[in-house]
């Protein structure tokens, strides 16, 4: 959209917020194939489970005719990256002032313990205030573990994350934070 | 099943190859799930994904009211240990002279080299003749790219694979190959 005398301002976001509307698991699929296409790592969408209850055959074909959504017991990215396992997910919260905690389940914290525990890369993209966090999987744990609050704070957030900017290819460039902490890399 | 005058043979059947009449998933399933319960790898079967057709609510629960198998683009099983990935499928063949490549899809092949090229551990595991081979990666790529037969001769899967045997816990301890082939360490 233009506005009047405002041209240059709606260019530039126009360039460089394509994503603006994206919601964020679109944005990392997107990434997702980026990283693909350019052997760059492998990264997939867990299917989410699902508990078939009837099938029926049409056509030598078998198909679902009732089923539900199972949950998940773990985390709904994983993949491959230089050699390392990388498992996460991706939350959004409307809340502009914390990320509550209520978002994340137990079991999935659990997953994120047992990972780390082997060696595994873990961590949870945030949306928060249309920006985008990078929270390693071990700041997470020690921040529920030596706080009783319910959630954490957006200048938390800013101060323990690390902000992944929108791009233009791939959308979210987590990756780069990902060499960044856990590679050793500088930017 | 007891036979009469027979009662030895049974009884040691039962005891040495317990997972006998088992199918090779339920033994990796079975596997897998032991690694989990002693922290020494998280490694999970992919969910087969779903294509939705429709959906409907009853109890303000959403279920699933017709859907259809889709294909799985990559392996069955894929996870984390000692900070690697893996990747790997399970084939069983009834053929007892040679493993059928036609078994392997092309997208799969196409999977494996992927990993491979990222640093990641990627293989199969071969049930022939009711012994447990796992076959690297790299070595069947190999096998494809010189070879111009259809399938892989038992002899040639004997020689380029790694048996596993059969254990009683975990029944298939195919990360004792691993630790062998890509962390240098004798069994």
């Amino acid at each position: 959209m233009l506005y009047p005398g405002n041209k240059n301002r709606t260019y530039q976001k126009t360039i460089s917020h394509k994503n603006r509307g994206m919601a964020l698991e679109a944005m990392i699929n997107d990434t997702n194939n980026y990283y693909r296409d350019h052997d760059i790592a492998l990264i997939y969408k867990k299917p989410t489970p699902i508990g078939i209850v009837k099938v029926k055959y049409k056509e030598q074909k078998k198909i679902i005719d009732k089923a539900y959504f199972a949950n998940k017991s773990t985390l709904d990215y994983n993949g491959l990256y230089r050699g390392k396992y990388l498992d996460f997910d991706a939350k959004e919260t409307t809340n502009k002032t914390a990320f509550p905690l209520s978002n994340l389940h137990n079991h999935q914290l659990e997953h994120i313990k047992k990972v780390i525990l082997m060696n595994g890369i873990a961590f949870l993209i945030v949306k928060i205030n249309c920006q985008y966090y990078l929270l390693p999987g071990e700041k997470i744990i020690t921040f529920i573990e030596e706080e009783t609050r319910k959630s954490i704070p957006y200048t938390t957030i800013k101060e323990m994350g690390f902000e992944i900017k929108e791009n233009y290819q791939p959308s979210l460039d987590y990756l780069k934070i990902i060499d960044q902490i856990y590679f050793k890399e500088d930017l």
